[in-house]
C-alpha cells in the first residue's frame, strides 16, 4: 500500500431506490482498483441498512440490490462522496437531502454521475456551480437546479472539488480524471487500462449533448 | 412491453466472492434497460443467498455486496447466464463449476466478461470453442482452457451462443452486441445511446491486446 496521508482516504457512495447501476458501479470499479494500491475505506449509505435495489418499480422489470454498511444517522466523515443517478433520484425524498446538505459541506470532494447532480441541486448543494448531468434527459435535469449554471457540451465538469458527470457511463471518465487529479495522472492510466476501458480524457468531448439536443442552462436566479 | 415470447425471457447473473463490480454490472446496466420495454426475469445466483462482495481479501481495502435471489440448488431454468470475471474467478471453487456444468448447456446463450472466461473453462464450457478473455493478465487466464481457441486481438468473441468478452468493459460492449443480434440494432444502439456509452461496435477492436502484448493461443490438447 503506498503512504497517502494527505490523499483521501474515507470513501462514500450514496444509494437509493431505483439508483443507477452503472452510475454507481462504475466509479466504485474505479475505486476498487485505486483500493489495491491504496489504504482506504467505504461507506456505502442508505436511509437504512436494509438492501436497495436498482430497479425503479414502474420502469424496470428486473434490479440487483446491494447492501449498505451505514445508515444517514451514522455515516463516517467523508474524504469525497459519489451520488448516482437513476429513475429513484428524482425523487430522493427530504431525509436524503437532509442528509446531503448536513454532510457535504464537511466532505472533500463530492462526484456526481447523471441525474445525481440532479439530487445535488435538490439539495442546493449546486447553487451558484457550473455543472453538467445526463443528456439524454437535459431538460427534466436542469429544472432541479435554477442556481445553477449547466453546461451541455461535457464530458464532466469540475467546478472547484464537485465534480458533475454526464449520464451513466461518463461517470467513469469523471471518476478516473478525479482520480488523475488527486492519485497523479500514471494511476489514473493504469487503472483504465486494466479495466480495457476505452477512456475520453477530455471534459469537453461529449457526442450525447448534440445527439440529444442539449443547449448551455445559465443560471435562473 | 414488447411482446417477446421468442426472445430470452429469464436472465441470470452468477456472482461469487470477488467477483468484479463492473464485469457485472456493466452488462446488468444493459440489462435493467433492455427491461424497461422488454418483460423478463433476472436470477442473481451464488452458492447461498448471503450477500456476495466485490472484495477480494488482500487484493482490495474496499468492495460493495450484492444479494443473491437464487442459489446453486434452486436458479430457475435460464435463457442467458452472465459469468463475470475478478481475482475470485481464479479460485471460484468445484460448486460453482459443478453448478456451471449443470446448468450451461441448458441454458440459451452464455456471455462471459473479462477471465469470466476462464471460469467457464475450468468448467470445460468452453472446449473446442474460440473465445477471448482478460488482455492485462492474458497468460493467466488461457492457462485455464487448454482446450480452447484464445483469440487475442477481440474486445469480444462470439462462437454460436457462447460470447466471451475481454477484460472489464468491454463486457458492456458484448452485453450491447448480444442484445443487438437477438433484439436488434436499433434496440442496442437506444440502450448505449441512453447509457452514454461510447460503444466499441467492431468485436475485433481492441487496443488492448497490443499494450498487454497478447498472441493468440492455439488449442493445445
Amino acid at each position: 500500500m503506498a503512504p497517502n496521508s494527505d490523499l483521501p482516504k474515507s470513501f462514500g457512495l450514496l444509494v437509493y431506490p431505483g439508483f443507477e447501476a452503472l452510475d454507481a458501479f462504475g466509479p466504485m470499479e474505479v475505486v476498487n482498483t485505486l483500493s489495491c494500491t491504496h489504504d482506504m475505506t467505504l461507506a456505502v449509505i442508505a436511509a437504512t441498512r436494509d438492501p436497495v435495489s436498482t430497479q425503479s418499480k414502474g420502469v424496470h422489470a428486473v434490479g440487483q440490490s446491494v447492501v449498505p454498511t451505514h445508515t444517514f444517522a451514522d455515516a463516517p466523515p467523508l474524504d469525497v462522496l459519489f451520488i448516482p443517478g437513476g429513475w429513484g433520484g428524482f425523487n430522493t425524498g427530504p431525509e436524503t437531502l437532509e442528509f446531503l446538505r448536513r454532510v457535504v459541506p464537511k466532505t472533500g470532494h463530492l462526484i456526481t454521475v447523471c441525474n445525481g447532480s440532479a439530487v445535488a441541486a435538490q439539495a442546493g448543494l449546486l447553487d451558484g456551480k457550473r455543472a453538467t448531468t445526463n443528456k439524454a434527459f437535459w431538460k427534466d435535469c436542469v429544472a432541479y437546479g435554477p442556481k445553477t449554471e449547466w453546461v451541455a457540451q461535457a464530458r464532466w465538469v469540475q467546478d472547484g472539488n464537485i465534480w458533475t458527470s454526464s449520464g451513466v457511463s461518463a461517470g467513469i471518465d469523471a471518476a478516473l480524471a478525479w482520480v488523475g487529479s488527486i492519485f497523479g495522472e500514471e494511476k489514473a492510466t493504469d487503472i483504465a487500462n486494466n479495466m480495457e476501458f476505452v477512456r475520453t480524457t477530455s471534459s469537453t468531448s461529449d457526442p450525447f449533448s448534440s445527439m440529444f439536443k442539449c443547449e448551455d442552462v445559465p443560471r435562473q436566479s
